[in-house]
């Protein structure tokens, strides 16, 4: 069934998209104004189910890939978000039946929207993480045997290229490369696939999971009830085999970052308040990647680290949080494609240089609770 | 009027391509082995004048992008060679009537005569360059208002890209941060151009030129002459406005190479022998840039440098030199395009990062003439 996204579901979507971004995708307040300018000149976007795709449609995942905080200061203007689409769709000779969003997270969760709002294709209600990740390779798409090419990255000033690559890791590699050339914000498409692979591969629902998490926040906070305890409990309900949990709770004490290869990464440091004792220390490459306390592990890719404002339960983008920051910072479990062999492969720690053995965050957060003020989890 | 080129050409070729070189273009011993076993399995190359193509042609510049040095490890495998061409072809949805050399020099001189042997599309008589450069920004087709994109690279593993790029500056930026991912030894296609347009841009005979200058090293040999003073005759048979004059005459004694951003760059110098006094420093990126001795300029890009062993006039790649090598070094007049003002703001000394100003050949030389042993120029 297509449906309209409305108007006023734009906050809580980018919102929620922040949360299950775990610190990745670029802004969302960004993303959400960019939608809105959108949506007020073409109209509102549709969305469709993963079950709706006819088995031969062309389904184009769109992404914009770069570090997120060039994305910043560099708007989407209006033909740069469906430029790298319009290439592809003139390369492919066929139009494209939906878009679909290659992660959830800030600006990626809402460039589909913008695309759509603008062309009138259907985003599907799915994505390749269902979370943020910084590299292609690490999609279930591609943990699921899909091609990632041709991938088609384009920026603002027209300039694009289309990149075919045997493995999806050159391909990532290549696409990387152009990139950063291209100014370390292009609006790209990748894993273009037909509706039977989309259904084979996506993670299905994380639109609207997405959706909910941020209408739960907001609502939480209209009745004036703990935001985080709020989405803890809309994941339960959404899906009961998702676990979620509050991590640690602390003031950021040191973030160290480097831009090196067009990525935003670095590590830092909390201390513990509200009752959490020591001190936590983290890492992230775009998103979030692990988190520790005294030694101790508490989360670790591919499960979910979001980091987020202590009183309002705003995520706290990677490339925003600065020292004295007070946040909660939330973990939530991946999905299971993720978790597999070749999805730890992908996206577990060593894919993300960490030296730590993955361990599911439930088991983790068993260890952790020993540690956790009462009534924090 | 299209010809063969004939098997016994094949040496002739490769030599003379490789002294108009300049040092880069790859070993041209690599790209002699490449053609003699095509024409062994396809048949002999054809080759078309500037002056025979339809207007509404399409014309194909070939090269072989990235660094000699990882070229000399890669031997073009076969279906690498047309693997971009190829690519071109199905993305413009016609086929190529003809390929033309964007350079002369090394393997880029041979690589579409490869093309053509195993295509049967014919050579263009005419270049880009008139010598080898490392960038292509620095060619005529570039000077004279043509856009290099489409671009279209392609390793040995089938991995590629298709780039379009609003300057030539950019391609060229995108396209080297593409080939240095797809391991530093690409097949390309850039300028895809009309006939009518390859006839106003193209550097034209420099194919039969590159053939004369080997034939003429080839029979000075044969007759026990000095090959050096028949290259230089040579030239001005072919075209009286053609500079040529022997620089200087050393042994090597320094040579410093990075390798960074896939260009072969660094610098050296020689000591003089056979009564050229002093010493003379050598600049190269992937091309020999500058020779000077005791602080007064000889040469300085756009006009050609190029080294060449001392007894066999065997020409001397920039990767290929070494301590101890006894060269002497030729200088040659630009084509006229690279000496405009445009030319000269893409190929001049600045371009390189050399602090020159440009002087022409013929002018240094007139001065570096009173330093030069008796009988040398």
């Amino acid at each position: 069934m297509k449906r309209t996204l409305a108007a006023h579901e734009v906050v809580p979507l980018a919102l929620g998209a922040a949360v299950l971004g775990t610190g990745g995708g670029g802004d969302p307040y960004v993303g959400q104004l960019t939608l809105q300018r959108e949506i007020e000149r073409n109209g509102l976007p549709t969305i469709i189910d993963l079950a709706d795709l006819d088995d031969d449609a062309l389904v184009v995942p769109v992404a914009m890939g770069g570090a997120p905080v060039v994305g910043l200061e560099k708007l989407l203007s209006e033909p740069f978000a469906d430029a790298s689409l319009r290439r592809l769709e003139r390369y492919m000779g066929r139009s494209a039946d939906a878009v679909m969003p290659l992660e959830i997270g800030g600006i990626n969760s809402l460039l589909p929207f913008v695309t759509s709002s603008r062309t009138g294709i259907p985003v599907v209600d799915a994505d390749g993480m269902g979370r943020a990740f910084p590299t292609l390779d690490k999609t279930t798409f591609s943990i699921l045997g899909l091609s990632a090419s041709p991938v088609v990255t384009s920026n603002e000033h027209g300039d694009g290229a289309i990149i075919h690559c045997a493995t999806n890791l050159k391909a990532e590699l290549v696409s990387r490369a152009v990139l950063v050339e291209l100014g370390a914000a292009c609006s790209s498409t990748l894993f273009p696939m037909s509706g039977a692979d989309a259904r084979r591969t996506a993670i299905p629902g994380t639109v609207s999971l997405a959706l909910s998490v941020g209408n739960a926040i907001l609502a939480a906070r209209a009745r004036g009830d703990d935001p985080v305890s709020e989405i803890i409990a809309e994941l339960a309900r959404f899906d009961a085999s998702i676990h979620a949990r509050v991590l640690y709770g602390g003031k950021v004490i040191d973030v160290q970052r480097s831009f090196a290869g067009g990525f935003n990464s670095g590590h830092g440091r909390l201390r513990g308040t509200d009752g959490w004792r020591g001190e936590a220390e983290f890492s992230f490459q775009n998103e979030y990647s692990r988190i520790a306390s005294d030694g101790e592990l508490l989360a670790v890719v591919p499960d979910l680290i979001a980091f987020l404002d202590a009183d309002t339960a705003d995520p706290v983008t990677c490339e925003t949080l600065r020292y004295s920051q007070r946040v909660r910072v939330l973990g939530i479990s991946c999905s299971p494609i993720l978790r597999s062999v070749a999805g730890l492969g992908a996206c577990g720690p060593a894919a993300f240089g960490l030296g730590d053995a993955y361990r599911p965050i439930e088991v983790l957060s068993g260890l952790a609770l020993q540690r956790a003020p009462r009534g924090a989890t």
